[in-house]
């Protein structure tokens, strides 16, 4: 008659590490970008809500939930610009996966690391519909945390020859640097953003300063460019000017979302183009000429965590990584809760 | 140059089995009455917000969280009453402590054991207040998962003498027997809830069924009676009638959630008499005078989650219960996330 647990499985740091060795970096990359294509190219399946925040002075702490009829999905994650000072991450997340079906908790991961990698394979999605097939070339203006995470998704799906980087901190630059030595393109430091983005075909925006700025000028951006302007992701903190972003075609995650957290916080739903889901399910064309200047304005969506938590889920259970730890009960008799207890009270 | 990881810890139900086990549950209970206390004690500290609920035809998946200037709660908790019948709990439940001062996830709970013992301590903080000090005998309507906690609970308060108590289920009143026979109280089986109430100091519904019942008569409760209504907690799932409820002084744990959630769903606010922290506060007067019947219509809040996720954290440090894993990401240059997977590249 003994009382029984179920078994949940965790995945830490350290396990994502070894998931990511086991199949390699690009496959990783791979495996996430096709999960987020099915996903966003099922939107009408999903239970979308805004996320849960709680704000204090010095952060924010946010839970973001996104579900289907099989799998509910939510990510905690926080926003303390004063961390780096004192030697912490200015977000950490972590995610828990459960079934529909039961209600029951399936998974709890570790999100820092998953958040960058979903970050980067949505701006690859984003980049299927909207860059040129042949694209060769990247730069990346700000070479902090999410840099590498960005160029290698990037590398995954096109042909990259040449990567080119501009950062204000020349450190950073040399970790970029240093961090993507041994990769087949060829890294070319640059002393300014107008160098950097010069007849580049794609052009990612990853800064981390909480301020307006206006990093790009439409003069220097060749013709049939696609821009993943990531940095700017929540009010307050835009990359791009008004004029910049009216000058070129727009693509969202989630208008709603987007109006308020984006690039496009400076402008009205009417300048938006199309959300990303539109153009995976074919409701809108994509890229439609070779010179039109595209910009993906990504700010960061729950239904693309719930892609990689499925993923990373269902790799765990190939590879057999992870720990499983018991945090259900199991009860032969669901009315014998307390029976769980028995061992205690003797 | 190696980048580390911090630890998080991880609670499972092991562990709150070795938990209690090491400090007895006589001992656990008064912890988390006395967190409670003191937490509902300092009510105008707290930010609280509205539950995050997804519904599906067949059951709800909830985030709730709670949260003061030091440290950030949350449950994820579902109801799936169908379950049961798959041989499943139809509640489980996992929550999360982090630090607000950096944002960073201190630890991951198991919450289905300790959801039970911090609404049967919640009820006891109420019965503090609204029973009779010298209050010698309880009877509970409903032997389910939740019962022996509920009669433990109190049982570390007051010198119980006695306790009554009837289920429509011979199985579950056998089971709650088995689970209670080495305790001092006399254990009484009763025929009829009735018989069971027939001049108990505290009288406790605890049934399951999702409807609109009408336990309790209230010609058959004696005055000066405590009644912890714990039972109807969802909409259409109530356990005493309207005319029932009018006659007794009623107090709440947070009226805008229990006006939807509990008894008094049946009832505007001008019937409800206090909510508990005011109690607890001295703003209001629990019991005024030995015949007052008090009802406290319980539907479980989420400041109770906080409270006992701060006691499990305090009681894991100094008992060294739990495991440590490396969930949080600590690169010597916040700037170098990618860092961490530089053994995966090689």
């Amino acid at each position: 008659m003994q009382n029984a647990t179920r078994n949940m499985k965790i995945l830490t740091i350290t396990d994502i590490q070894k998931m990511v060795q086991a199949i390699g970096l690009d496959h990783f990359f791979k495996r996430v970008i096709a999960a987020l294509e099915e996903d966003f190219g099922r939107w009408d399946e999903f239970l979308l809500s805004p996320r849960h925040a709680t704000h204090y002075p010095h952060g924010v702490i946010e839970l973001m939930p996104c579900a289907d009829q099989h799998l509910y999905a939510f990510k905690y994650v926080n926003g303390h610009p004063g961390n780096p000072l004192l030697g912490k991450l200015n977000v950490v997340a972590v995610g828990l996966l459960s079934d529909v079906a039961s209600g029951y908790p399936l998974m709890i991961s570790e999100m820092t690391l998953l958040t960058a990698f979903r970050t980067a394979a949505t701006g690859v999605l984003a980049a299927k519909h909207l860059a040129r097939k042949e694209a060769k070339s990247v730069a990346i203006i700000g070479t902090g945390a999410q840099s590498e995470f960005q160029v290698m998704a990037f590398a995954s799906f096109f042909r990259l020859e040449e990567v080119r980087f501009f950062d204000t901190d020349p450190q950073a630059m040399s970790k970029f640097s240093r961090n993507l030595s041994r990769q087949k393109f060829r890294l070319i430091p640059c002393d300014s953003i107008t160098q950097a983005v010069h007849h580049a075909d794609i052009v990612i925006t990853a800064t981390a300063a909480k301020k307006r700025q206006s990093l790009l000028d439409i003069g220097d951006i060749a013709p049939g460019t696609f821009i993943h302007a990531m940095g700017g992701d929540c009010p307050g903190k835009t990359e791009l000017s008004e004029e910049f972003l009216n000058q070129v075609k727009l693509v969202v995650e989630y208008m709603p979302q987007t109006l308020v957290e984006g690039e496009v916080q400076q402008c009205t739903a009417m300048c938006i183009y199309a959300e990303l889901w539109e153009l995976v399910c074919q409701q809108k064309y994509g890229r439609q000429d070779n010179r039109e200047i595209i910009l993906f304005d990504c700010v960061g969506f729950a239904l693309e965590d719930f892609s990689i938590l499925r993923v990373v889920y269902e790799l765990a259970k190939e590879h057999r990584i992870g720990s499983e730890l018991p945090m259900i009960p199991k009860p032969n008799d669901p009315k014998n809760l307390f029976g769980l207890l028995e061992s205690s009270r003797h």
